[in-house]
């Protein structure tokens, strides 16, 4: 067996060599360093939830079946599981209540530093929170749409489902999750009732156990959900805009900052006050003043509303740093590795920690508060001038590979693009494309990369070979990170991926908005917490053609997850009736119970279930085939 | 190496052997097949949080220090320990609000199976919650009551402390909390807040991760507080009562009924319906009625408030069964064996779960709801009756081992006694004789057994070594048990064990109290989720003293630990200022960042730190020290 690739990101495979001669290690060299990996964990048998253990199941029978409490394999892989899931939710849910106590601050007249750019997308969702907007001063609006979100993080009675999980999915749907037990009351109790029910001597019946979990996805789509559809108030619906992706966006002659993590409440205001820094930067010697880039989601965040360029995704954030040019990297929350710190010391780069409960050991720490956003924002690009002060540019090296990218889809982009086509009924040129085969379903990517697979190649050859099937392709995370840095968020990669059927629609859909051309090939829906855009997208289409999720020929597809975000992501897929890929082996294949649940079970009891596989040619065929599966269900 | 002993209670001695014969897996023959247990697991340096890994740092220096992200062994143990935290936060908390929605319920005049039992306690509640309960409704009372508590589940102000965490401290910690940014403000956003920053890419800085996990313990405090004085209220406040404890108080002759688990909603209602059951059972066969005992925590809290006898304590739970005189084991939540189902196979014992969330493969699942609470105790007292029917009397072997053992001292037991010897001032006498050295400390005995020592040995132990030095004792959860088990709770153990001032005292006080002797060497406070009962007591006497808890002579141990509750328990005992033993190695060794801060540096910032140490008599030794050190400190 040949080795398998660490990337196919040509500005990656630049750079590696360069990291190697300079013995910086990276990622991959972590990753080749802890091979092999303890087979228990890989399984999933392996619990650690109390100081008993630790315990693990041997896989193959010879050794314990169950842990010293009695627990067998499968009561410790659906634990393990749904454990990621409450944390995926809690990362996620917590940056939702950040966003809706910031929207409460500036209801209130506070937080000077925030406006609510979108007031009609506010009152549109206080519409649809049954708040009676009308009439009512905008403050007053974003006080109650901040209230009625944090509600979804403080209601004591069990029977009232989230506010957001109500209103945002099809009606049959919320019976069905009502029915079974898992529609969430409360985001935070949902998610303290998975840690009680995983405490050692609690719930050991694995499939109660995964309908915990399942309760604890929908939790993290109601935060999801909240947060992405708040942050649009707050910073501005996204709309397509034109810029560019990969590390050749770094430049020689800026101060260069990276912005990555997740929250826009830090990223949007750098970027303000950023602007109006340029000439400061000058001064320090930086030709071209200040240039932005985005890392992670953070990076699809303002690359979404402000055609800020995208430097890389996850898997490569160090890269930026080895480039030489980064100046500083301002992180926030999530997906941040440990290991920046370690990178930098090589370099001049800055690493700043902003948030009080996200520190890294080495790292400057300053300090991000919403009451005093302008100033710590000031401080910060500061800093940034300062260390470009001190950059040696002999050890610059710029990667010269850049792609264009067509970011910003919103489920209100999308509409507004068909609407060019029939602006009394925008969906039906979408539907009516869909039931006549021109396009033959949706698949959305999502998810992280994973140092076991190829970076960015999963998620590239399942995108053709859906392309040349006529399947409309939407993407978030760092699935659309890769697409931007290859250039498949491209009108080019339509016109050369796209089948005959597929490429006529997006070029319709296109000229009609003006784009002197088709739609790009993927369409940028945001960040990973903006996966709820799809479901938007995908409920509309449900309600009119009077047909739940599952019935829809939609799939989605995590190639490369990692992150426990990425776990409870895919998991509230499958709860809405989606059929979900992975191209990582999950970590439950210690239990039958577990992975016959997610993979076959689901199905019957939710429409949607797990698709395991790693070979990404293969993927698509699978996910081509659920797509047709669902369509004959359909009739269509 | 001589062999460690499993356990030193005869009873159980004498059913391992007969279970051996019979062929049933014990969880000694689990502990005893799961060695050698995985190191990288025992240090706490194995990372599960995303599917990158697993990783794990190499203890020896030789392979990856870090892991495939960058943490490295700080961040990875201080990640896992706070996690744990999280979770035991969470059962408790889980627990306090099902307490604080009952409450609520019984206010609104709802949930007609409870009452409110203590009106006094509800209104010395009121009052120290600000809520100027004087000329209101008793149920108006609990109502308020009820939501005060409950917004301790909901608040979204992070700058506003938990009510429960606020008003039960010396008001100096309260501010040293506040200072050190630890004092909570919502306990289920506290736990998402934890999960959210051990996230993949989070928080990696070690301390910072830490001080994460004391506010989690904090909200564990928070939870255990409240679920405690609300359950006095709902079902009485304990007081001193004398029963008896071990397998022994299993009856051949009658319907055995064990109530296991933690939470007195359930356990009190079945109380209540099996007295009025007992010709039933009578007509049934059984001479003797029905006999319900208690296991774990359940049977603590029913000891306390109504002398039911203790069958057991964690460890030995499935020895219950193996007597095979018990006809129901009924169970709620947390510390219940998964093992339980597959003992009872061999034997006619129906395990009954009675919680949706945490129910066993294998077991009867009777769901148990507060609105019909007296129907669901019916059932379940029927199905215990039937299985009765088919006991095979020739597998019963009740052991014939049980001690006396007085129970029931909450705080307000312990000042209603001491008020015999000083009615205007009750706390004088107690602290007048810690002052004059005739008591030189105090010492909670709290947490789990452990199969990684002997059951109940450290335990008694340290108990015996500590009463010499005239050391008062108080004690919870299975370290009650344990106490309970072995006589340490009569007048006849001070006699025999304690130093000549200290059993000077105790006799004061018991004998004007009307005991007719001296208390029990070991005062029984409650469950595990009781010890805020002993920081009652604690700051009581701290306020009297005008000192902050962590300058008083007192000392916690949990010598048997081995849950994520106990985790989070140790935790806030040291954040509340008081020195803690765990005689179980905790799995933090991997990192030299958090074994300091948790067992020195946090001296200096809170005055309580951990002293770890196996060996019994070498604890004690340390234990007596620490209390002379503080004895030097306040110059007594």
């Amino acid at each position: 067996m040949s080795k398998m690739k660490n990337t196919i990101d040509p500005a990656v495979n630049y750079l590696l060599p360069l990291a190697k001669k300079a013995g910086i290690e990276t990622v991959w060299d972590r990753f080749a360093a802890m091979k092999p990996q303890c087979g228990f964990g890989e399984l999933g048998v392996c619990c650690r939830i109390c100081w008993k253990g630790p315990c693990r199941i041997d896989p193959f029978g010879n050794g314990p079946q169950r842990g010293i409490c009695g627990a067998d394999a499968n009561t410790i892989v659906a634990r393990n599981l749904v454990r990621m899931m409450a944390a995926g939710a809690a990362a996620h849910s917590d940056h939702g209540r950040h966003i809706a106590l910031t929207l409460l601050e500036v209801g209130e007249g506070h937080a000077p530093a925030y406006r609510i750019k979108d007031e009609q997308k506010l009152r549109n969702i206080a519409e649809k929170l049954n708040l009676a907007p009308a009439g009512k001063d905008i403050r007053q609006v974003a006080k109650e749409v901040a209230l009625a979100s944090l509600d979804d993080y403080s209601r004591q009675k069990r029977s009232i489902p989230c506010n957001w999980a109500k209103v945002t999915l099809t009606a049959e749907r919320v019976d069905k999750l009502v029915d079974l037990g898992v529609m969430p009351h409360n985001i935070d109790a949902v998610i303290a009732e998975i840690m009680a029910r995983t405490h050692v001597g609690c719930d050991a019946d694995a499939v109660n156990v995964l309908l915990g979990g399942l309760k604890g996805a929908l939790a993290d789509y109601t935060g999801m959900c909240l947060s992405t559809e708040l942050s649009d108030v707050l910073f501005g619906t996204p709309e397509p805009v034109v810029t560019k992706a990969n590390l050749g966006v770094l430049k020689e002659d800026a101060v260069n900052i990276a912005i990555h993590g997740h929250n826009p409440l830090l990223s949007e205001i750098i970027c303000d006050v950023a602007l109006k820094m340029n000439e400061e930067a000058k001064k320090a010697g930086a030709k071209e003043g200040i240039n932005i880039v985005g890392i992670c989601c953070t990076g699809n965040e303002v690359m979404m509303r402000r055609g800020i360029p995208l430097a890389t995704n996850y898997l490569s954030q160090e890269m930026a740093i080895i480039t030489g040019a980064v100046d500083a990297m301002v992180v926030d929350v999530q997906c941040i590795m440990p290991a920046l710190t370690s990178v930098a010391e090589c370099f001049h780069t800055e690493i700043i920690t902003t948030m009080p409960e996200n520190k890294i050991t080495g790292a400057t720490h300053v300090e991000f508060r919403e009451d005093s956003a302008v100033d710590s924002a000031k401080k910060i690009v500061e800093v940034a001038i300062e260390a470009f002060k001190k950059r040696d540019k002999r050890k610059v090296n710029i990667p010269d590979y850049k792609q264009t990218a067509i970011a910003g889809f919103s489920a209100e982009a999308i509409v507004a693009a068909l609407s060019k086509l029939d602006a009394k009924d925008p969906l039906k040129p979408l539907i009516d494309n869909i039931v006549n085969g021109n396009i033959q379903g949706i698949a959305l990517f999502a998810g992280c990369n994973n140092t076991k697979a190829t970076q960015d190649d999963n998620f590239i050859t399942i995108a053709k070979e859906l392309a040349k099937n006529n399947v409309l392709m939407l993407a978030t995370g760092c699935g659309a990170g890769t697409f931007a840095k290859t250039g498949l968020m491209t009108q080019e990669a339509t016109e050369a991926y796209a089948g005959e059927s597929l490429k006529a629609v997006l070029t319709a859909i296109g000229k009609a908005a003006g784009l002197n051309g088709p739609l790009p090939l993927v369409l940028h829906m945001g960040s990973c917490v903006d996966n709820s855009r799809a479901v938007n997208v995908a409920v509309a289409i449900a309600n009119k053609l009077g047909v739940d999720l599952d019935k829809l020929p939609l799939v989605a597809s995590a190639p490369e997850l990692m992150s426990e975000k990425a776990v409870a992501i895919g998991t509230w897929a499958v709860t809405l009736g989606i059929p979900t890929h992975i191209g990582i082996v999950p970590q439950i294949m210690g239990s039958s119970v577990v992975a016959e649940f997610l993979t076959e079970k689901a199905k019957d009891l939710l429409g949607g279930y797990f698709i395991v596989e790693t070979n990404p040619e293969q993927a698509a065929a699978k996910l081509v085939a659920v797509i047709k599966e669902r369509r004959k269900g359909l009739g269509i």
